[in-house]
């Protein structure tokens, strides 16, 4: 670990969860005397990491880290595969699709198919949900059992009344995803949605990420034809991939 | 400048540009030796900027510097105020609308609105363009006279036979956005492709972005009603930002 690449990360996650901050509350945020912050963020506002708002000084992310994230999208194998596939279960199923990966306890969104009702609908990529209330989440942590281990060993967040936070139930759930490829989510994340999903794995068989049909809880269950919709999508993007079987283990 | 964290930076940036890199071929585009390249890579790893392919052990740009982008797109006070008029521009014109940002030598796009014919378009939110080839660069450097003896003290990139490469006829294109406030591109970055972009003004009355619409260089020039509307709209964001004037000088 380098100290200081270590320290100008920490400013960029603490940028990530204010709109601007000034000097000192960056430092007080980190626990380190101003100057040290001041040269750090000075080198990220030099690249366009971050950038210093004119009338009050302050620092917020800049346009840099939206190109970074746009090349990340470019280059992942997963996304450009996915893709076409996902349009296709959105079609069949009428639902919105959301592709993810793991980034620590959270699933990042990386594609995003709108319900094609025609309906104006937010996009989602690049948002975060907490990966034990989500059915992304918990179809790659089913077959990832170092990450679930690590999230398992602190309290699980609880985002609405119907979040998991029992440990033993959420283990019970993951051997009930290794078992069908299927995670299921229901108002755990957000009240009112409810999502199926299923692993997407790579020709070394481990798990990259997770591809789900997200419905408005009014719509659940979704019934069986969605559910093998979710499942055949997971398996032929995996195969697609290079993964020889789904689910992988 | 912070050595480490520039050269943080330096190893993302020059993931942006290669799909995996290996560390003597990082260690090789740094100049550096492959162990202090190694201490960054794994501190970036760590935090989930950069993933490291489990076959091959060639890196790549990882799903934190997605999150990066998002968060600064939703702090963005720009992009909230241009969201509803980039829309209502588009309607009213029946083109897409582009919202970008100048990062360097580049302008970055940060809201697209695609055309309102319902074809399926490429998103655009996070691509770069050379400012000196896009209308909504040259609409920006006009009013940034620093920025524009930056980028006119090195070559000017060329996109297309249609760039404009020379200093002095690039200066002059500059003149004539001061005196009429927008911008012009045709075929100069994208052959096919033609814009018309005003710059948006804050309340110091700096330039903080520009917006434009692209049309088909066979839709061109696009008619005074829609050069019109791209006035409107540059001079009704900046006025919602708080700028007194537009153009602002």
């Amino acid at each position: 670990m380098i100290q200081s690449v270590d320290r100008a990360i920490r400013i960029l996650t603490a940028l990530q969860g204010a709109r601007r901050m000034s000097l000192s509350e960056l430092a007080e945020r980190l626990e380190l005397p101003p100057p040290t912050v001041h040269g750090i963020v000075r080198t990220l506002v030099a690249h366009g990491m971050v950038v210093q708002d004119r009338s009050s000084g302050r620092y917020q992310l800049g346009p840099a880290v939206l190109r970074l994230g746009n090349v990340y999208l470019d280059t992942l194998e997963l996304r450009s595969r996915a893709v076409t596939w996902a349009e296709e279960l959105s079609r069949r199923t009428g639902f919105a699709v959301r592709v993810g990966v793991l980034l620590a306890e959270d699933v990042v969104i990386i594609h995003h198919e709108p319900r094609p009702d025609g309906s104006r609908q937010m996009p989602e990529v690049g948002i975060v949900i907490p990966a034990n209330a989500s059915a992304l989440g918990k179809a790659m942590l089913a077959f990832l059992p170092d990450e679930a281990d690590d999230l398992l060993a602190g309290p699980l967040r609880s985002m609405t009344g119907e979040t998991v936070t029992d440990a033993a139930e959420f283990r019970k759930q993951l051997d009930d995803v290794r078992g069908t490829g299927l995670a299921f989510e229901c108002d755990e994340a957000v009240l009112g949605e409810s999502c199926v999903a299923g692993a997407v794995f790579d020709a070394t068989g481990l798990v990259v990420g997770a591809v789900g049909v997200v419905a408005s809880t009014s719509e659940w269950p979704v019934g069986d034809s969605a559910v093998e919709a979710v499942r055949t999508t997971a398996r032929t993007i995996s195969r697609e991939l290079g993964a020889a079987r789904w689910p992988a283990t």
